[in-house]
């Protein structure tokens, strides 16, 4: 089955936003083993919408688009679309019920422009939106499907998520199972190496997505029904935890690498601090994207200077003197200074050099040293990461997300087949 | 005239990346006054490729094709392109040079594919690349021009605004002059309020641009030429200063927030720190992507828990007691304490609700006090911000740059004019 997106707005042609939604609805589709082959962008415009879906339903069977639902004159995908298919529209009670609620819940004045938003064409599915006003649609019209989004991200991805993606996947001659396995901590390269024979098979599929310092395996099934699907999945999750074992962090699909940092430190009742020099408090703002981080987070401290790093963390006068802010021995005792000034368990502690000054030949710039303690277990890793200041800052903090993963991990597997004792 | 975007890669299509170079083009084509009305994206297929650029070529006068230039089998941009418009292709000793000097440079091995880069369709400019190996092309056929840039936005960027855009705007029949205006501190609808006359001006014209924490306007012109284009902006531009005044922070595209921040306080000789809470380490970080910070920054302390506000940055027992860290005491406390350990002349201190848990009545999520000292002068701000944890921090982010700025300007207005002496 071939889907095509069209993207409506005129913010997207003069480009004041960036089109998140068309990513996420492609690979939503890709996943659902829908091809899709075109994705267009057309501006508030009655005739060039009309145009643009007139070609998308020639050549493709199902169309996504998004945007143009709002309750001004100039949102128009809806009226144009259910023009285009031959509709009539009918004024939906139940959609109209459901916008009197949002505003009244809201204390918000409801204008009159809003009832249009209740207008609904004939035959038509309502998708209601539980974070805003402008309902989906799915129209139906011989062996085509036309499917109608809000185009805020916020109230797309929702609705995607909550009745397209069944819808699609019913749709299908097959029904498609898919299922995540984030790993850390692990080149693409490495691990397309460890799976490759996988990778071969046709049902389910295996395929790698880099993400920075990530990499994520999609196993994909196709069966008559979702039960069977699974059944052909759940091998192939159990052979890669095999292979890969504890670099993968989560088989979750909503479970970011932070989130799993914190959740193994409050699992472990392990208190945590960081202490940084280049990334400048990116590491910290990661791990407080977590909400209930509180928990376990006690806090961050970002020694930029030398002064910062002996005053603050307790780093020699001698070290910094011999070996250098960016060297092994000075994270080293960042990671100690950490947990001994902060009483915290664990303290991640990184320094290096993120350009695009202040490298040398003995030490360039992208040279980063991390060392994590856990209960006075310090462990230092050298990296070398390219790309420019940015590229380098987000690398180093995916970087220490997952030495902190691996590290108490690697305390906690001592404690249990080792010394027995904490 | 009329500019059209291809938009050109399997990547896209399939969701793996968000496409981010259309919406730099499109921004950057509706600067030189160019109408965008389509903008597609296809895959690395020579059939739907030349489909696209024909249907393109029938309602567009600048096509704009980017992505598939590089070595490979698969990209092949230039030369479905050159198909499509009926022009042979010959190798280029200059580009082959310049490919040899780029893998020379960076001491990689040079295979026989990447030759296929020095291929250039007869008549062509060749844009040279910078950052990579693919060469920008244009070629120019009867009333028509179709550009092809590559991929990377490390390359794409570079190069447009090296080279394509003033080949554009000079092939407008007037050359546009364009000039942004950064504003922070000030709400969209405050400064559209302040500039609403000037709105209403043909040329040259004045258009709002709401970014998160601020505003920028961007004033065009069109005339004849540079100079004449130049001589309509430059007056509003003035008038824009006079009525908004230090609200401005720069009138220069390149400049952001945070580095017009550390330039101020570089050009003061003052030092700061920062004291965050609920923003975790996210404020020092977006100073921190200033190169050069080091100057300026001593360092930042992240103080999520009350005990840590208190160890680190004095905050009394009894203040937190009373007031509860989320008040506008702790957060003057946080800011004083913040310039006293560390003995920084600025510090920015930050706490607040960013959700989804810890609102009450009294204190709803999004409730954020931020508190500027400077040489001991300490301002303290209430602020209430809406949407998720994520945009709260943002927002408080950009709220706690604006107030950096503006209460080094205040202070140093008071030292000059009042009481002449620091």
């Amino acid at each position: 089955m071939v889907v095509e997106l069209i993207s409506v707005g005129t913010e997207i042609l003069l480009g004041n936003i960036v089109n998140t939604n068309a990513a996420f609805l492609a690979e939503q589709c890709a996943y659902l083993g829908l091809s899709c082959f075109y994705q267009t962008t057309v501006g508030d415009n009655e005739e060039r919408l009309a145009e643009t879906l007139h070609t998308a339903l020639k050549r493709s069977d199902v169309i996504i688009l998004s945007g143009g639902l709002g309750p001004t004159r100039d949102d128009l995908t809806k009226e144009v679309a259910a023009k285009v298919l031959g509709k009539s529209m009918y004024m939906d009670e139940k959609q109209k019920e459901s916008i009197k609620t949002f505003f009244e819940k809201r204390g918000l004045p409801l204008t009159d422009n809003n009832w249009k938003q209740a207008l609904i064409p004939e035959g038509a599915i309502i998708l209601y939106n539980d974070n805003g006003t402008a309902p989906g649609i799915i129209m139906e019209e011989g062996e085509k499907t036309v499917i109608l989004l809000p185009g805020p991200p916020n109230e797309l991805l929702p609705m995607f998520k909550k009745d397209v993606y069944d819808y699609l996947n019913r749709k299908t001659p097959n029904t498609i199972s898919s299922q995540v396995v984030k790993i850390c901590g692990m080149g693409e390269s490495q691990v397309e190496d460890m799976v490759k024979d996988l990778m071969e098979n046709d049902n389910p599929t295996l395929a790698p997505y880099a993400k920075t310092g990530e990499v994520h395996l999609r196993v994909t099934a196709m069966a008559e029904n979702d039960k069977e699907a699974k059944k052909l999945t759940k091998p192939v999750v159990k052979e890669l935890k095999s292979r890969i074992g504890s670099y993968i962090y989560t088989t979750n699909p909503d479970v970011t690498l932070e989130e799993a940092v914190v959740d193994l430190l409050d699992k472990n009742h392990l208190t945590f601090c960081t202490a940084e020099s280049c990334t400048g408090g990116m590491l910290a703002a990661r791990l407080v994207n977590v909400p209930g981080v509180s928990e376990v987070f006690k806090e961050g401290m970002i020694t930029y200077s030398n002064k910062a790093k002996r005053n603050r963390l307790g780093v020699k006068k001698g070290t910094l003197a011999k070996y250098g802010a960016v060297s092994e021995q000075v994270a080293k005792e960042m990671a100690k200074g950490g947990c001994f000034f902060t009483k915290s368990d664990v303290c991640v502690a990184v320094t290096g050099i993120a350009g695009p000054d202040g490298g040398t030949e003995e030490k360039p710039v992208g040279l980063v040293y991390i060392a994590c303690n856990v209960c006075g277990k310090v462990t230092v890793k050298e990296y070398h990461f390219s790309g420019n200041r940015a590229k380098i800052r987000e690398n180093t903090v995916s970087s220490a997300l997952t030495l902190m993963r691996l590290c108490v991990l690697e305390y906690f597997s001592e404690i249990t087949f080792g010394k027995k004792e904490k």
